[in-house]
């Protein structure tokens, strides 16, 4: 059985999934140098966990204002003393991520393909437009469908809804590629057919559910599609 | 101004901030030799964690369930090959966890004082009466709130709402007691008077407000109470 017949559209996490978020550590070891990596984890890390609290917690707040917290809290843990405008220029880093090596040549390949393709991200309009626009990537996209419309994160349901209204698609019909395991597993019980992109050996999360098919980078998913999974 | 003034009732976290739940590493230890604070460590941030993304996913399932999930997260993981029978001991040592060393006797000083006392928990019914009776400190409360009752965890304000219910009292007359950053951050917003213990120099997360008050120990708290804070 062909786990990827059917697929009509392809549906992409952001952050961490076509663009790298580790990327901006190179500019967290010039804030604290030796230790960029570790810095660039934890922010990583809080942001996440302050856009899942702030959503249980029934407030609205932005993706970018999740970020900057995040970071407060990391400067604050790492004794870093960062001014305003040493935040303001880390900050910055994440609305200019580099996408993973393999990304732009495989979004080529599905374009050919003649799938319709989306991001759909915890960031506002704003981020995801800079991030994607200063890639050159923006015109491999049909829809960037941003949180801002729902006022809720992932996993929340609503975020999902996005796409389907967005390709008029049953959620099975679109495949979800997604590099965070607890949003693979979100897409997965709100019904998406799910791809868990693992560019580096990591544990899938125990969420009660599994993705349909597993790749190590971007560039297996044409040959998935092309000749089934 | 006594930011304390006022407090009819107090309302307690029980994992991390009456019982430690690190006092499970020395199981941990057992099942991976050298790295068992590791593995608690972990263990305990994918049980937060899972416990965030199940209630956004509006999935409903028991603090048990996050538990073993973790576990087995955290099992594979660190490749510690852990079989049934492991995972069901290790899981157990979160039904006997012990009271920080400081808890039994603030208690008594807090009865003395008249104050009616209540556990507020992500626990189930069961794993909270399993702790606080093997510890001897159950009858020291008048109320063993679950999570149970709303099949959501915390931070979802209906879990807070548990204990306005129990008290019949407004939030900002109970003292809610956590040393989880993010639970005494969730409980703020919710508008109860907050007091996050910080036993080991902790940075509070950026979550949008602080609270009313910070404590070493649970120890301090009695005192504040009588004397003002």
């Amino acid at each position: 059985m062909n786990k990827l017949a059917g697929i009509k559209a392809v549906v992409f996490d952001l952050y961490g999934t076509l663009y790298n978020v580790h990327s901006v550590a190179q500019r967290c070891d010039e804030a604290a140098p030796g230790r960029g990596m570790e810095v660039s984890v934890l922010w990583r890390q809080k942001q996440l966990e302050y856009s899942w609290l702030r959503s249980l917690m029934g407030q609205t707040i932005s993706f970018e204002q999740a970020t900057r917290d995040a970071l407060a809290f990391v400067s604050a843990h790492f004794k870093l003393e960062l001014d305003t405008a040493a935040m303001e220029t880390l900050c910055d880093a994440y609305l200019n991520l580099s996408p993973y090596p393999e990304v732009p040549d495989a979004l080529r390949k599905l374009q050919e393909m003649k799938l319709p393709m989306a991001i759909l991200s915890n960031g506002s309009d704003f981020s995801i437009s800079k991030v994607v626009g200063g890639s050159g990537l923006q015109s491999f996209f049909s829809h960037l469908l941003s949180v801002d419309a729902v006022g809720v994160f992932k996993p929340d349901s609503r975020v999902y809804a996005l796409a389907g209204k967005a390709f008029s698609l049953a959620p099975e019909e679109m495949l979800f590629v997604s590099s965070n395991a607890w949003d693979a597993a979100g897409a997965a019980h709100y019904g998406f057919t799910v791809c868990w992109i693992n560019r580096s050996g990591n544990t899938f999360d125990e969420l009660g559910i599994s993705p349909a098919v597993v790749v190590g980078g971007l560039d297996e998913v044409p040959g998935l599609l092309l000749n089934g999974a």
